[in-house]
C-alpha cells in the first residue's frame, strides 16, 4: 500500500507517471532499449524534450518572448547561475529576507555581486513575509537606484511562507519596473501567473513535477543580452542552452522524460486554474484544522501561509512526538518540521490528492480525541 | 527483444541494473512509496550514496588521500568547475589537444585560466594521440614552469582514441610531477588506474556506470587546498561537497541510486581487472575484424586505438549507408560514426557483453560475402 506522503521534496509523484516512468525505463515504445539507454539526440528523445518545454509553455501560456531551458541541479545552482547571467560584480540586486532559501540566495549571489537586502523578518523565526520599502501609494515596493533585479523566494518550503501576490518592484521616484527573478522550487505549476513581472523563473522539478536532477528556466529573451559583456563559462550561460535547446552537452535526459510525463499529468488534469483550486482546497482543510484543533496553532500568520507547505506545532510542544508516531503508525510520512522550524510540515504539491490530506484531518481530530 | 546497442551514451545499462531500478521507481523495498519520492536524507538514500561512494573507493582500491563526490550534470560542467577549483585566472595548465573532448576542455578553461597546448593530433583528423614535448629519457612529458595541472582525456570517446599509459608530467629540469586531472567519462570503471599520477578524475555516468543526470569525482585531498585564496560560488566549490558528503543540495537521488547499482555490478562481475580483460577481449575481437575484412578499415592508428569505442569505415564509402542499414536489420543500433569523423563508432562499454560484439563482428563478415 503507498504511504500518505507529504514529504517536502523530492515528493511525492502521481502514480500513473510512476508507472509508465518504470515501463519506460525496463523499455521504451518497445523499441528494444530502455530510454536511459538512448542518445539525448535520438528522435525519440528528441520529442520528449520538445514536449516538456511546449508544456511548460502551454501551462503558463508562455509567449515568443520567453525562453524555457532544462539544466542538471536544483535551484541551489541556479542561485549562483542567476547573478552570473545578469549582472556583473559591481552591480547589485534586491532581495527581501524571507526564510531558509532567502538566505541561501543570499550568500550565493553575494559571493558574485553586490545584495541589498529590502527587508527580514528573521526576528519573527520567518513567520510572516518581511515588511520592506513601498512607495507612496502602498503598493509597490522600492529598490534602489541601480538595482537590477529583485529575487523573491516565490514559496519558502521550509518555513511555510508564500507570497499570494507578486510585488512591482519600482526604482525610487519612477515607476521603471525592475523584473523579478523567482525561485519558484516549491510552487512551480501549482497557480497560473502574472508573466510580465517576472525576467527569470526556475524550479527543480522534484516537488511539483517530477524528480531531482533537473531544472526548467524560464527566461524573458532580454534577460539574455544583460551577460554580452561578461566570460561566463559557457556551460553556465543561458544563451548556451537556449541556442541548442537544452541539448549543448548531455542533459540529465531520464529526469527530462519523468518532467514531460507529470507536465502531461498537469494538463490533463486541467492545468494551472485547476491546480491552484485543488491547491487552496486543500491548504483551506488543513489550515482550519490546524486552527480549530485545540492541540495545534500555525507557525505562520494567516495571510502568509503557503499553499504548498502547511506548518504548525503542538500548543503543548511534548505531544509532538507522539503525534509524529501515531501518524507513522498510520502511514502518514514526512510530516515533520525542519530543525529550525520544529514542529510539523505537511507539503502538498500538485501531485497530492484532496483525500490524503483528509486522512491526515481525521488523524488529527482522532488524536485529539485521544489526548 | 532487447537491441545490440552499441550507443555511444547514454549507452546500454546491464538488465539486471533497469530491471532493479525500475521495481524501485515504482516502489522502493516495499517502503510504500518510490525511490524518487524520498528525500535524499533520508536513512534509505544515505545507504544508497554511502554504498555508491564505497564502491568507488574500492573497486579502484582509493586510500584516505582521495574524496568521492557525485554532482549533478556531466563532463561539460566538470571542464568549468575543475580550473575554478584548482586555478586562478593567472596561472596556467597544459592540455593535449587529442580530440573532441580536449577541443572542448581547452575552450571551456580558457574561460577561466591560461591554457598551454602541449601538441595536437588535429593535421591528422585526431587518428592517434598527439606527440609532446619529452624529456630526455623519452618517458616522461615535459610542461612549461608554472603549470598547475596536465588535463588529460584519458579515452576520445568520439575520436576513438585512448591513452594506454598515462603520462608523467614533470616541469622543467625537474622531477617534480604535475598532478593529472583526468576525463575520464568513457573510460571510468573499464580498467584499474595508477592512482599516484592523479589529482582530479570525473566522469558522467551515462556510459560506463548508469544514466546522465550525475557525475562522479575523485579529488586527491590536497587539491582542495587550491581554491582557498579564492572565492568560487559555494555550490561549485569541491570542498561544499566533500564536506556535506554530496548533500549540500538535493542531489540526483534515483540517477545516483542508479549508478550505485551498476557499480554493484561491476564487482559482482570481477572487478576492475576483470571488466578490463573483458573490454579487451571484445575490442580485440572487433579490431581483429576490421583489420582482416578488406571492406572496412580502422579510423585511428593501432597503438592508440580505444577499447571502448572502436571507429572504422569502410574503404568504398559508397557502401557505409548500406552497412548502417544492413546492421539496422539486424537489430544493431548506435554504430554510425559522429559527423567529425564518420564512418562508424561501436561503443563497448563495460556493460556490453561480448556475444553482442560476436554479433556485429558476425555481420561484417556476413555483409563482406553479400558484397
Amino acid at each position: 500500500m503507498r504511504k500518505y506522503n507529504f514529504n517536502p521534496g523530492p515528493a511525492m509523484i502521481p502514480p500513473s507517471v510512476l508507472e509508465e516512468a518504470a515501463e519506460s525505463l525496463r523499455e521504451y515504445k518497445n523499441m528494444g532499449m530502455s530510454l536511459a539507454e538512448m542518445s539525448h539526440r535520438s528522435p525519440a528523445f528528441l520529442a520528449i524534450i520538445e514536449e516538456a518545454t511546449a508544456l511548460v509553455k502551454q501551462l503558463y501560456g508562455l509567449g515568443s518572448d520567453f525562453e524555457v531551458v532544462w539544466m542538471p541541479g536544483g535551484a541551489s545552482a541556479q542561485l549562483a547561475i542567476v547573478p552570473m547571467n545578469l549582472v556583473s560584480p559591481r552591480q547589485s540586486i534586491a532581495i527581501a529576507d524571507t526564510g531558509y532559501w532567502a538566505t541561501k540566495a543570499i550568500k550565493a549571489a553575494s559571493e558574485i555581486c553586490q545584495v541589498r537586502i529590502l527587508g527580514s523578518s528573521k526576528d519573527t523565526n520567518y513567520d510572516r513575509t518581511p515588511a520592506v520599502p513601498l512607495d507612496k501609494s502602498g503598493k509597490n515596493w522600492v529598490v534602489s537606484k541601480g538595482t537590477q533585479y529583485l529575487h523573491v523566494v516565490s514559496n519558502e518550503t521550509i518555513d511555510g511562507t508564500q507570497y499570494h501576490e507578486y510585488p512591482n518592484a519600482c526604482l525610487p521616484n519612477s515607476r521603471a519596473q525592475v523584473p523579478l527573478v523567482a525561485d519558484m522550487t516549491s510552487d512551480f505549476l501549482s497557480r497560473p501567473l502574472p508573466l510580465d513581472k517576472f525576467g527569470i523563473i526556475f524550479a527543480s522539478a522534484q516537488k511539483n513535477f517530477g524528480m531531482a536532477g533537473v531544472t526548467c528556466v524560464v527566461i524573458r529573451k532580454d534577460m539574455l543580452a544583460r551577460s554580452e559583456k561578461r566570460t561566463i563559462p559557457t556551460i553556465f550561460n543561458y544563451k548556451t542552452h537556449v541556442s541548442t535547446q537544452s541539448l549543448y552537452h548531455t542533459c540529465p535526459t531520464f529526469p527530462i522524460y519523468v518532467s514531460m510525463l507529470a507536465l502531461r499529468w498537469t494538463l490533463a488534469q486541467g492545468g494551472l486554474s485547476e491546480m491552484q483550486k485543488r491547491n487552496t482546497e486543500k491548504a483551506t482543510l488543513l489550515y482550519n484544522e490546524v486552527d480549530r484543533n485545540p492541540l495545534f496553532e500555525g507557525s505562520v500568520v494567516p495571510k502568509d501561509r503557503s499553499v504548498m507547505n502547511v506548518c504548525f506545532r503542538a500548543i503543548n510542544p511534548a505531544v509532538e512526538a507522539a503525534f509524529l508516531d501515531f501518524a507513522e503508525k498510520n502511514d502518514i510520512v514526512g510530516i515533520k518540521g525542519f530543525p529550525t522550524v520544529g514542529g510539523f510540515r505537511a507539503s502538498m504539491y500538485n501531485a497530492m490528492p484532496f483525500e490524503s490530506v483528509q486522512v491526515l484531518v481525521d488523524l488529527m481530530k482522532d488524536f485529539e480525541k485521544r489526548n
